[in-house]
């Protein structure tokens, strides 16, 4: 979560007009812009968890190119450019070219002139995105599906358009409260950044010292160790996903210790404001981060998380290409 | 081959108004509505081996969910949901997020929030694909495409379907003769099922007594050791795979000495009726199971089998769609 | 490079009408047709790098059946394939029924009765393709997508429709120069054939005696082993792979000894003809068989051939589909 010159806030994903043309990080998008997003996500939502298909993508050519291994995000992406008629294509990036002594470079530099309209990226780089974007496709949107630490921009969206459509109160109103391994997560950062341009002022973070990035207080968040004070009050209550690598390391003793410490048990949820929402990206571990009686209880939002990525990922897609296009002079 | 909870027949595959909404087991449904099953694939048979296409699931999505390796089965689902126009997607389970110690039961979930409407199972236990369809995933129509020894019915009604289309008799006429591996076999449990179903009354199971499962006299089949008396006058035989890990086990001792007793040769074919029909599942033990010259003989069906099973994987997808839809109100 | 039957020109690729229904090797074919390809593929190109869809394989099932894994050629196949909304299925042979015991014929007669229209082969047997369309599947379009050191048309014809729009005079007046691992290459034997059926005279190979393949004068071709001289003058400048497995070989010191006297350098290019045209079938080595100034130089056309092989697929997909209607009597 340092700031470097790969991770630098950027105009590089919208047009001269103020338009989306890649979606790599929510840093320095406007309230305005996000706002637009979850509309034309909403848009996309039918009735009773079905979701609504456009041909806003048919006939373009949407590739996945993953770099380290998600068959979650790659299975959301694919199933969003394809209820948009895209024609998708999975490129296992791990088995490619660049095996063959090919430069990355090269290898997107082929796959671009193929005629690829949009690339979705997971890698485990932070900044990846970023430097594909900037330096070797202009012409094709680049999407970020992940990136090392640095930032999982649609997951932040998907969780502001749950926050938006079940809290009872304006994003400045609110509560938050993000937990478990800030560190690591590329969740977080993407959900610090979202909440905080829509105006949401009490954010909080809840973690043991060893799974805080250094400098943290600088982004605008209160720290607690202490999860029973931190939850206090709070309207949206986000449990991280805990890497199984972690475990036992010098980071974090046992999962048993952490389950005591910060797991989000049914007693912690009602320290929170009452019918606070309940969330958290998935995979879950389930008592580990969160207790199997909270992640199934009324107050859990974490399946409909998942049905609205799909309209997210749609909107993102679609407003993407449509930035790419008036870019170019061209309407969709 | 034992009952038990997980095999019992079920009324959860049909609507409350007796339309087909998963497609689990042969077991328990009618002969009514398996010939409607075979009427709807038939519908889909052009001429010379073409199939014909359908758009009756234009935007609908389907998951493929492979739990254990299948190219063969996995393609021809595939194939029958493009020529529906769905969208298909093909999931590797064994590389999902199950690996990163979240639960099936949350996988499955998240899939089914990504707003699937059909998943395809391919599963190495018995039950698999009816525990999905009662306990997980009740709003997504589930497909067996094959469950540990359990069941594979769609390979079931392909075989009815040939059998229907080239036997010159009424079913209740026939005499059918399953040869091999009964023990370890799914098709041999959906064949059987479909059959009697049917109406046929004269099934015969060929095999030694070490691949016969226990208590299969109780299934209404006459059992024979002898292959050269099993097979006298019937009008349709069924050669099914042996299992390469299962030669040279106590179970099988050659593959030599398994076609000397079992295998399908000319000279057996001649001891069953004139034109017998001759089938077989795949994929083929040449030399072991059956024959070269009468796998590709005038009276092999095998081939027809394979492009049958396109027609009746295209029926079962439709109509479990529309049982599904019908079920929620809303008409296809 | 040796002829041997699997290799003998064939009229299989052609209808008796002189259509095209396989392409397999550009050996045997006319000019007449060659030009006909790639007049179809100039008319999927765009303005700006695009390319233009149409829908000439809808409802038409190609399958993807790669043998030896190429990420770049699959994708390049089903980039196509999908521009012509033909349903595209990816087989990973290697995974595939052979693994059972089945043999490739049953696979391959399994998955043509699974009613597809095309398969699209990769395999590291010279003459695989031509022994599928003459042996086993006469009633699928088989496209070579590669075949061991035989042939790799498509890439041929890429090369072709690359020299034919940036070269300023007729093949009959063009001087080219393929360089580097002649022997091994199937590039380069299609280049050599398309070069020769369209009339170019002047077929320079480069390449130390060990990376040529014997009788190699008989392909009607100068050989020079000094490459300052043998680019001298040259109007296209085709630079070949080395794999790397080569490299340290008996063939093949070192990369910095074949880089000094074979790679294609700025100086070298400059010997050649003003604005010669530098071409590679990619993926390139960089500092091998190319400089990496020269890649990326102006006189580079590498990402336009990927670009025109896109357009070229989409030409030998459809016209192929089209021969064989037109062999069944129908019209697409």
């Amino acid at each position: 979560m340092h700031h470097s010159a790969l991770h630098t806030p950027s105009r590089i994903q919208l047009t001269p007009a103020g338009e989306l043309r890649h979606f790599i990080s929510i840093e320095g998008l406007s309230a305005g812009l996000l706002n637009h997003i979850l509309d034309t996500a909403e848009g996309f939502l039918g009735k009773e968890g079905s979701i609504l298909n456009a041909p806003l993508l048919e006939g373009r050519t949407v590739m996945n190119l993953f770099f380290e291994p998600s068959t979650r995000t790659r299975t959301t992406f694919e199933v969003a450019a394809k209820r948009l008629s895209a024609n998708v294509l999975n490129i296992d990036m791990q088995q490619s070219s660049t095996k063959k002594g090919e430069t990355l470079r090269d290898t997107l530099w082929n796959l671009e002139a193929m005629a690829a309209d949009m690339f979705v990226i997971r890698h485990s780089a932070s900044g990846a995105a970023h430097f594909m974007a900037s330096e070797v496709c202009p012409n094709v949107a680049i999407i970020n599906g992940g990136d090392g630490r640095h930032s999982h921009p649609t997951q932040g969206m998907l969780d502001m358009l749950t926050i938006r459509r079940h809290a009872h109160k304006a994003f400045a109103d609110l509560s938050v409260a993000i937990i478990g391994d800030i560190k690591h997560s590329r969740v977080a950062r993407s959900d610090i950044e979202a909440l905080q341009t829509l105006g949401v002022r009490d954010i909080r973070v809840i973690a043991p010292r060893t799974l805080l990035p250094t400098g943290i207080e600088e982004f605008g968040v209160t720290v607690h160790e202490n999860m029973d004070k931190g939850v206090e009050g709070c309207d949206v209550l986000i449990a991280l996903r805990i890497q199984n690598e972690r475990i036992g390391s010098p980071l974090l003793a046992s999962s048993e210790e952490f389950y005591k410490l910060y797991g989000l048990t049914e007693a912690r949820v009602e320290r929170a404001a009452p019918n606070a929402l309940v969330m958290h990206p998935g995979p879950m571990n389930r008592g580990v981060e969160i207790a199997s009686s909270v992640a199934d209880g009324p107050q859990s939002l974490i399946l409909k998380q998942v049905n609205y990525g799909i309209a997210v990922r749609m909107a993102v897609l679609s407003l993407c290409m449509q930035g790419q296009l008036s870019q170019r002079g061209v309407t969709l």
